[in-house]
């Protein structure tokens, strides 16, 4: 591995930048957009702890995307944006109705609960999607002290399992929802590759649909960290000024959060690197659609591949490329692509697959 | 203010990057190592959640610093730090003894009571230093279970009044506390400040002095953001890696804080960076101390300078320098420097203040 | 309603004592016996916060019950038992795996998450006992920072649905939980309801089965109020004493919370109660096997019968019994029986029930 | 000490009933009257957890005492109390303005904080009581993310001191309190002893003078256990219901909690027990007043009487009569009465102070 003195000065290079592979979005680094918004950002002085002028000016864009009358919150990643966002919706006493497989549910350590005080009522699902009545299962008790209020529902877009919600989907939950007189929480870690998937402006599935405050991703899309919590009806959230600084999401130079979204939102960075990585997955699933031995688990609508191998498979592909088991009982995979997913990636990956599955059908005998 | 395009591509910069002030030192931003620290560790997939080549080098550089068998956690801020380190040391019914003024205390919203379950057990000092004496005012009460437990001590190097314990003094401490079965932490935001003041190693007053944990600041001394908590003495701090993700202080893309640590670390950035800054206060401290009205409250062993100033001196110079109320009650203000504060700046707000006291001794007729 | 002023004084008497119903073994009031030692621990000054004499006679009782070295805490309620209980045995971010049916995730608004900090890992069971496949469905992911760690397991002993574990079962669970570095809890609401099923010592079924701690109920067994946390492994559990105390589950006048278990374990009222209440429940149950159109749905184990009927009866039954739906969507109901239950009130309940559904063969046509 | 058959069937007695001392009032027993009110009580179902008769009178009395419109919970203790009704004041944000030496703050080992989720912001007060002015000292901040919200003030009536607030007094901060947007709870553990001493009713210090949310204690007047959160002002509280329950404070049994309220209620029982404990107070004051060498430090306004003894008094003291250090540094000491203390015991406890004191003044030289 060289590293050349004009690209980082005295800075030293201790990995291959040349390594990709398909474990996850936030192995990628940082879209060089953003490194040159960062600095941009740089040299003097700004006010701290989000008075300065970037954060101003993210404030506005958001606008511009979402509709006047939002209000936004720079943090430093996704758990804290659900904590903070699911606080701000709740008095003590709630509880948040979420699919079984959530991120806020299995990836979080139990910071929902434990941080948040929040009760999880969780519904299983064949996709990751939430519906009404799959929400009735445990939207009720409400008035019963004994009961966890069911208070709010949160929703991830896209899913944890690759899919996506529609505009209607999202506006038929959304209705259902408010009139219980619960809110609507939507997790966009991946918010960027639903639009891209999608086709239509974000507010479209997000403020018109009925969102009541929203955690927007940037490290899955190629920030260097940051997401933002978006309060869509700031009248639905409260204290989330405070709630960030006591929940430890308050970063005082924050004019680099800002900056960051401000590169993504300002010139279509967004939905160019969601569109990219959802056409990586879509190219990926598009070849292992014709490799016998490969069953697919979910559509693959957003950067995500799901399949089942069989046994043994997953683990001679892992010597050339990272990825992870996601239901390991199952034999089912995830794979993942990225901003800087190549072309060149993705037909090596298959190559690779169809290498190991080669006379898959005679060995197996089925 | 101009922008060229080599230096920033097609990025926005929205401000003034020649303005400066004393208001605090993460008003400042990133130091240019730093950022090309950055630069040189992107590229490529990483593995995320901290087993990647990064952080693994900072562990060793860390070890160099603070000796073998250290553990060292980045996490995104201070406060996160702050109360991870605590969580860490303490049973769920421990209490910490603190200055009156500490961080801990004043500063961040409650987050150690309200996230990290702990009891705040207060000392009013008068230099924002604790001693075995002024401990023993909260340290007592072992057993009996109506008070919270005084497991802990924490000390802030350089204190929060920009003062520094001696390595001498912090042995004291920590012999005190460790007698008494209690461990030790040091909020070390401004740490490098206290090593460029001692003209010690960082060892010879965290670890050898007997300090068990150690905040470890890196956004005040030119990181875009990020700080360390280093368990000195592994033993004493358990579930340093699960209390990190279920405090939300888990960053996906570690490589981008442990990069900047390994900038700051490895070629003795954070010394100059922090001698700079201490000299820059020193620079300033030298002038007013020859200024008629300004009374200085605190010995200047860092990089601040407090205070008292005649009523309304410090609104008039607030209309060309930023910084802040200290005691709003008493006049007392206080003036930070950073890494990129130079001696112009000094000059020209010194300057400024006498220029504000000019006439005093006559005006105010003492 | 008339009042004697021998039995009352010139307390009021706000309700009619004989007025019963089938809702729970809580609306009963207190077992004369247990009256009589409260009035006898009466008078005189005793220490506050258990180090009074009848706590102390009940350590020596509980551990004639259980075997020398346990410990034992009285509380309030048994919310209060289970979350201190499950503090006790977990460090921060540890997680319990429960049936999913379990008191602590169904009837306790949160409060082992939300007070205990305790994320839960919920089972689904066809009759609300775990075993060691279902537990290995929740109990995976160590060392894994992502997942709340499993470290705990929780039964409920008689399970909330009437169901009794063997002394067999429970020790496959321990031997299986303990196997995997895990600790046993038992929720002992109705334990004295398992011994008289069992028909056998209550140790035989938690601490020589290897539960490491136990609620063990008396609000449910004729007690005014009072559960005791048994830590049977105690070094397994850790700060009980604070944990009570920041739980706010230590009572000043402890003597009266001891003094009532006293009662109920020196001469066998425990046993004799739970058998009487069971006795019931299991003629209630024989009653009811006799009727058409009543379909039980969990074996009597203890002194519950769950039961669905056909739709509207249990509305029309409730004008004369007061009993609680258990799964309104499924018609099921529970019907509870408790010390004081008589057979005139099984005996007349089962008359009601059959008035009811007489005739339902033809009405219903199956 | 010999038990008869009549008092107590079969209960054995443990305790001479005859012992008595001067440690706390909750040392002391239950009221003949609070235990035939249990007994009346009894017999036959009741439904649980508040929809009884008995909380449906006691609602009604409370009422009579403070007003139409309030709202009471009774609940299991005095800290479950404090920590729900701040809860029910505050936002996730808030803090309290209390004086250092209030239970809250002292003896609840940190369930306001931990618990609660509550900062407490501490001043320190000469006689435990707050003024406007101490109460500035730290209220202020509003706004400042960084800083825990101070939104609520408590203060105790009697204080931990044993000093009391007028009418006046209360009306004061109550004003001052309101015209900041915070709100203000009372710990009204031993509020009858106040009302005693002032010779008002109860809602001439409470409601009538502004305060918002109560705990009014039962334990230390003479229950077996009880105190209950009233909710003066219902608009400022919020989500008691619940908190209840998710503190743990929801008794199932709730009846006799109730009916022992309801016996100190409705018949003058609170007042006569809480008189006679202050007068046996005003009784050993006046005592120790012509005794030489015992200093008393703070105005007897309530039940307890404190003092400063020369050294080694106290511990002799104690082996006759029990009672607890103050403040142990400076050799204060605390003794406290009850309902059940009698003249002859103030006399024989005073005769013995007097006796350990005999030729203090020749001895000490002063």
């Amino acid at each position: 591995m060289t590293t050349t003195t004009a690209e980082t000065g005295h800075a030293a290079r201790l990995h291959d930048p040349g390594v990709r592979g398909f474990a996850s979005d936030n192995y990628s680094g940082v879209h060089p957009e953003i490194l040159a918004a960062l600095a941009a950002a740089n040299g003097g002085h700004q006010v701290s702890y989000g008075e300065d002028d970037y954060t101003a000016r993210l404030q506005e864009l958001m606008a511009e995307h979402f509709g006047p009358g939002i209000e936004c919150f720079p943090v430093f990643n996704g758990t804290g944006a659900n904590v903070l966002a699911l606080q701000s919706l709740l008095p003590r006493w709630g509880a948040v109705v979420c699919a079984s497989t959530a991120h806020i549910n299995m990836d979080e350590n139990g910071a929902p609960e434990r941080i948040g005080g929040i009760k999880l009522l969780q519904v299983p699902t064949p996709n990751g999607k939430l519906t009404p009545e799959l929400i009735d299962r445990e939207a009720w008790g409400w008035g019963d002290e004994h009961r966890a209020q069911p208070l709010a529902v949160s929703i991830t877009q896209t899913t944890e399992l690759g899919t996506c919600y529609t505009p209607q989907e999202v506006r038929a939950i959304a209705d259902h929802v408010h009139a219980r007189g619960m809110k609507l929480h939507m997790d966009g870690a991946r918010l960027a590759n639903a639009a891209a998937h999608l086709q239509v402006p974000l507010r479209d599935f997000t403020r018109d649909a009925g969102v009541d405050i929203l955690s927007f991703g940037g490290t899955k899309n190629g920030l260097l960290f940051g997401e933002v919590v978006v309060a869509l009806n700031p009248e639905a959230a409260h204290g989330l000024v405070y709630l960030r600084k006591m929940n430890m999401q308050l970063a005082s130079k924050m004019r680099f959060l800002s900056a960051q979204f401000i590169a993504l939102l300002d010139g279509g960075l967004w939905l160019r690197s969601a569109a990219h990585a959802n056409a990586m997955a879509a190219r990926l699933r598009a070849a292992v659609d014709t490799i016998d031995g490969v069953r697919p688990t979910q559509k693959t609508e957003s950067n995500g591949v799901f399949a089942i191998l069989p046994p043994g498979v997953a683990d001679r592909l892992r010597t050339s490329f990272r990825f992870y088991d996601w239901n390991e009982a199952a034999g089912e995979v995830r794979w993942m692509c990225s901003f800087d997913t190549t072309e060149e990636d993705v037909d090596a990956f298959a190559a690779a697959i169809r290498h190991e599955l080669r006379g898959y059908r005679s060995g197996q005998g089925t």
